[in-house]
């Protein structure tokens, strides 16, 4: 866990004065794992703002968290997610440049998805007048992905290629959207098919995943593409290094091969990571070639690189501004339905980013769950039973 | 030998009419296989510009050549060299946009050290008016080379900083130039000892290359470095990946530890091919962190990229004309004294390039080498015996 971890709530049973909803992870694993717990209300530290969460996102990335397949997870339970947007509702001693009453975006190292969270100020930004919260919960973590991987380290530039795996996601989307303002750029994408309909107009060629999408882009490009870009890993990233044009980018950014089921698969993470081929630099020298990592948690989290996410965020409000990008949401859901929303990540069908409010009412159940469980019953929706947290 | 390889002129011993000099390599191994010879003229083939040579560049790539240490190497004897400035003295077949007199800058899969040069009009580019034919011909492959990997591959952008290895080089003084023109760099770099008075001006830290850099770089700058450009491989290429900053790039551009000598040694290329850890991207996914390999000959001989290079060549003969970049020559030579020039680069003496101009007399030799062989005498300036050509 990352030293500047935000302040973890506690699980409150006595006092039901100064609680807060929270969604909690029981325990790693399935879907049912997941609960809307009332803990004790977050209070901002030094330095940083306590915000009233109005709308949080779900990512890919927190499909893993639940599963329990990323490196050194906290310990559970805790409180899941890692952005949200709200207003400041307080301030912590020692903050600048931040008032009550600020509308905001915030990233944080979990506990996000509560009604309330405390984010160190150089992790919170002040939403473009004209974004609405659900907007603004939908931002940071796809579009800061995508800028980094396309200009800063791909270097996209006018007439060039990329391919977008995932293209429907919400980093999907966001490559879409920002690649289209390149001129004359060539957008490969590969998506599940059921997608296909809703996202083919924003690429300029669209396979299915399954297919030998390698073939078919050498078929539209010889040459290959100028930039790749990764969130499956395993056999996908020899293939898409495979696929480079001379001077061609390869960026990994995630590894949605390894979930293959609800719960971690030992063996989906050996074969993903026994599927990549280690690279002598001398062979990139042979091939004129580039690889790289990104991981934008590592970034936040470990490497402190507060002053380049600052650079990123203020050239995506400037795009945001222009009517040049905007994010696609899905759908949106109440914390109880958290399960539900995950299910569609799962199944791989969500166009664009998930989206969770807390001021939502809960979706009619067809089986009622027992009273005494309703805020208990994340998983419900999926047609799981409710289970109690350890 | 690439498909595209230039048109290598015949050794002419019968017609003394219709002949050239030319720099030949008789087999490969040490200064003493360089000779200076007639050969007949070449003449051009369909598609090329034939060039009256005024100057040729001396590339550290040429050491390897000579030693044979390079993939798939010509058949020796052969013209060596892979840049020359000129004259434009006919035009073959089908060849549109240059004109008999043009003032040209070339680059060649070999054979460029001659005084005649027959070369397709992709690698031919028109020299600015005020560019003089010595400038002209330390210019391309040192440029280049430069700018792609700093702008295209690197990114290199305000406030950035970079490692420069051999950076009295004539690759090492252009990345010098160009990075100076970027706001707020930082110019780390190393170079031999007896050249750090010429330098250390033009870098903001300058080290031994000797030294440990690594340490040295990191009390400046604890987080390390954005863009390290490596020429040097081996265990550089391992310090170089460790001193990388979050989302900094390593680009592999040569392997002058391979050259320890003034022949070939299998040994220093074991040792250097050992040295050299293979990455997992998985590794770099974690770390964010960018490898890459640059090979500017593959890129023009193997991947044909005609118009990423014209695209530079004209960004850089602006930059030019705008008084920014101006190459540094460290000294011009003779044909006839090619080895002397030569062994200045093996001793790391050089600040900037090597030019050879096939107009100038030879230096005065102190043993006078036998008449009938003075054109032969290529490696007598450095006190060798001078030696028929096979």
């Amino acid at each position: 866990m990352a030293e500047n971890a935000e302040q973890e709530p506690k699980v409150e049973n006595s006092t039901p004065a100064k609680e807060m909803r929270a969604i909690r992870l029981a325990g790693f694993g399935g879907i049912k794992m997941l609960k809307v717990q009332n803990v004790s209300e977050t209070t901002p530290a030094d330095g940083e703002v306590l915000i009233r969460v109005k709308a949080v996102g779900v990512n890919f990335a927190d499909l893993m968290v639940r599963q329990g397949a990323i490196d050194n997870p906290p310990k559970t339970p805790f409180t899941m997610g890692s952005e949200c947007s709200g207003e400041v509702e307080a301030l912590g001693e020692n903050v600048e440049g931040f008032q009550v009453g600020d509308r905001v975006i915030a990233v944080t190292d979990f506990h996000s998805w509560a009604e309330l969270v405390a984010v160190p100020t150089a992790r919170v930004f002040k939403m473009p007048t004209g974004m609405n919260y659900h907007d603004g919960a939908a931002f940071f973590m796809s579009y800061v992905t995508a800028y980094i991987m396309l200009f800063d380290i791909g270097n996209f530039r006018e007439g060039q290629s990329v391919l977008i795996h995932s293209a429907g996601g919400g980093v999907g989307q966001a490559l879409c959207q920002l690649s289209k303002n390149v001129t004359d750029a060539t957008l490969f994408g590969t998506a599940s098919a059921n997608k296909h309909e809703a996202i083919k107009a924003k690429l300029t060629h669209l396979y299915d995943h399954s297919a030998d999408y390698v073939q078919e882009i050498k078929k539209e490009s010889p040459e290959g593409v100028d930039i790749v870009l990764d969130c499956l890993c395993g056999e996908d990233t020899n293939r898409g290094i495979s696929i480079l044009k001379p001077l061609g980018k390869y960026i990994l950014y995630g590894s949605s091969n390894v979930v293959t089921g609800e719960t971690k698969s030992f063996f989906s993470f050996a074969k993903s990571w026994w599927q990549v081929d280690k690279i002598s630099p001398i062979k990139l020298y042979d091939e004129n070639k580039c690889i790289s990592g990104f991981n934008l948690r590592q970034l936040l989290f470990k490497q402190n690189q507060s002053s380049c996410i600052k650079r990123v965020v203020e050239k995506l409000f400037s795009l945001y501004n222009e009517g040049k990008i905007k994010p696609v949401i899905d759908s949106t859901w109440a914390f109880e339905d958290v399960g539900e929303a995950m299910q569609i990540m799962h199944d791989r069908k969500n166009v664009g980013k998930i989206v969770l409010d807390p001021a939502m009412e809960p979706k009619p159940k067809e089986e009622a769950a027992p009273a005494a469980a309703t805020t208990d019953a994340a998983s419900a929706g999926s047609g799981e039973e409710a289970e109690k947290a350890n």
